[in-house]
């Protein structure tokens, strides 16, 4: 996505080939290094089933002392018991080794089929291998965000910069995630780099409201991982002391940024999707409701058929914001349809469908708007729409 | 479903076209009348958005004096406002105009599309029709059903007799349904009527736990409709004193049995299904507990498709049950697929795949068996597999 992205002061990076996927020549291990204790910060699946690699890492964030990230792809190391946890568990110890560190400054995370042990005599190898070619080389953000991809047709990778406190601070981003689960491939990864100087117990709620604005909003079927994942290192080498004040709350927003970007990324790689779909719920009584309105619409398989075929079909979207478990009466909600009043205070709008369709059909950016009388909240949320080919790649792979 | 399906005692039924649907020789409106007052239950759409024959309908039960119920197809009337709602009533009012009764003894239901007002004219003419032509011949039940269908491919009948308190009693049920809601067509309607005598404050709770054990229990894709219904008259034609005790209990389980197959019907012709799905989930805390797994493992599209494609890829029903919003860890889940375990107390059991994948794809019927070790509680659920027809029928139909 940013063919000049590269990675921030202090941090270097690796991907290899190692033959957890089935392709001996696809990237399924990637390494990424701080040359210093980095503050680390970390946001991870709600599901009860979490893969190893997360009980793992969630145990060792939020930190001020974390030295590496090691990923690999083709195996998500879920649903793999007491064997799985010490493999992720010996994952890092062999990045802790190469870097003369405790295991705990290492975080894990892996994604790709659940239920099957990694192929962890593969894995050291491809450690030992990382280890040695990490480089701060412009090519390298991308590289890794390779080394991470699963049924993704793109690397996503997001960059900011911004001078704070006179000082100037990069941030770099990699995403992978064609679904929130693909076909047996498992979950979201991200990882955000940065050399601004913050600590973490700063950087953990940052973190985690940027992970609510961004990744907490976007859908592509609402199958949530056992795998999902999203960290972030900020290691001070662009120099000057923590951020603080305004330049954190500035800092914020770029990090809240780059996870958009990236959360955005997601969903325009998702699979066999055809329109990119944005979904603005205004005018509730909380966010929580505005979020829940937008979730039920995105996540309605009715609304996502319409959109692929083109069908200006509001009762679809009405209705799903009906179920959402928020109370309203008919006449507190107006709809549009990009740009297009369809529905006024409970209201239908006579429209044009044959035109109507023509649009929806030609311009593969969707947006809906839903107007309540009802509050101030909002959420802005992030779909796309269901086709014929999701389902050819989620029925067609066979175990 | 039922050749032999007839209507019970005191009861009469007709259907006719009236041109609401655009082929002007599908039946589209279904009438059915007690000749003596019934009590009357119902139960209706949680949507916050609920149609106008909804809220008419819902104002008028439970009742211990109805006489008809009058139902449309092609055109649900929700989303239509004051208009719409002045439609419904009118409809009950030509209905009792007929009967001689009060408009308040006649309930009423739609079906179809959203947002569009009704051909009230063209109902007005077919209400006069269908009230020449009402009998009690063998062949109304399955009439009845055919005037309520939508995108059905079959009608649903289901009966069911019984001899309590020395007389013999009749329940005849129809539904209609090929999702929770169809392409445009909303809705899942079903009408349950018998000459047992029961008063309808025991109906009422009785319908209501015979839902919850049926047509609760049932996803196609999970969009809850606006104008859901299920209804029931009981107008004591077979004679005898109202039910109680034993009898009472008996014929509450004849309902729910009515009520199950009629569900498990609208399951079975699921839009584009391939596969009838059974989600046994059990040893829960509560019910809710159970019926929440369920509901989400049914709901999940790679759940979904993977049935569809004969994967046994057990880690997206354990996935799926993961973020069910249930407390558990991995080693109380145990996971039957087809009666093989593949799943035990958290730990994979490796098994045959290309075997089991194999008659995952021959055999129509999948069972799912989830067995918790958390408490006793239980629920049975049933869904369909999702296909690439179901995209086609509801993204290629344009409004």
């Amino acid at each position: 996505m940013n063919s000049s992205a590269v990675l921030p002061l202090g941090f270097r990076a690796a991907a290899v080939a190692c033959g957890i996927k089935k392709d001996p020549n696809k990237l399924d291990l990637s390494l990424i290094v701080s040359d210093r204790a980095a503050a680390a910060a970390g946001v991870f699946t709600q599901n009860r089933v979490a893969a190893a690699p997360v009980q793992v890492s969630r145990s060792r964030v939020p930190s001020n002392g974390v030295r590496a990230i090691v990923a690999n792809s083709g195996n998500a190391n879920a649903c793999t018991g007491e064997g799985g946890l010490a493999d992720a568990r010996r994952m890092t110890e062999l990045v802790a080794a190469h870097l003369g560190c405790s295991p705990d400054a290492v975080l894990v995370c892996s994604t790709g089929i659940i239920g099957e042990r990694l192929p962890i005599a593969k894995i050291e190898l491809g450690i030992q291998k990382a280890a040695k070619e990490i480089v701060a080389g412009s090519e390298t953000l991308e590289l890794a965000a390779r080394g991470i991809m699963t049924t993704d047709t793109v690397a996503k990778t997001s960059v900011r910069s911004a001078e704070l406190n006179d000082r100037l601070i990069r941030l770099a981003g990699i995403a992978k995630g064609a679904a929130m689960i693909g076909p047996n491939m498992a979950t979201m990864l991200s990882f955000v780099m940065t050399d601004a100087c913050v600590h973490s117990e700063s950087l953990q709620p940052m973190l985690k409201a940027a992970v609510n604005q961004s990744f907490n909003r976007i859908s592509v079927e609402g199958h949530t991982s056992t795998n999902d994942t999203v960290l972030v290192l900020a290691n001070g080498a662009a120099g000057g002391s923590a951020l603080s004040g305004v330049a954190l709350a500035q800092f914020a927003g770029l990090l809240r940024d780059v996870c958009t970007e990236l959360a955005q990324a997601i969903v325009r790689d998702a699979e066999g999707a055809n329109h990119f779909v944005t979904i603005d719920v205004e005018g509730l009584r909380t966010d929580a409701e505005a979020h829940r309105v937008a979730k039920a619409i995105a996540e309605s398989p009715l609304v996502k058929t319409a959109i692929y075929g083109g069908d200006p079909n509001w009762g679809r979207f009405v209705s799903a914001a009906g179920y959402a478990g928020v109370e309203f009466a008919e006449r507190d909600l107006s709809l549009w349809l990009n740009g297009l009043l369809l529905y006024d205070h409970g209201v239908p709008v006579p429209f044009d469908a044959a035109d109507t369709s023509d649009r929806l059909r030609k311009e593969k950016e969707t947006h809906l708007r839903l107007q309540f009388t009802l509050g101030t909240a909002r959420c802005q949320f992030w779909t796309c729409d269901l086709t014929e080919e999701y389902i050819k790649l989620n029925a067609d792979y066979h175990t």
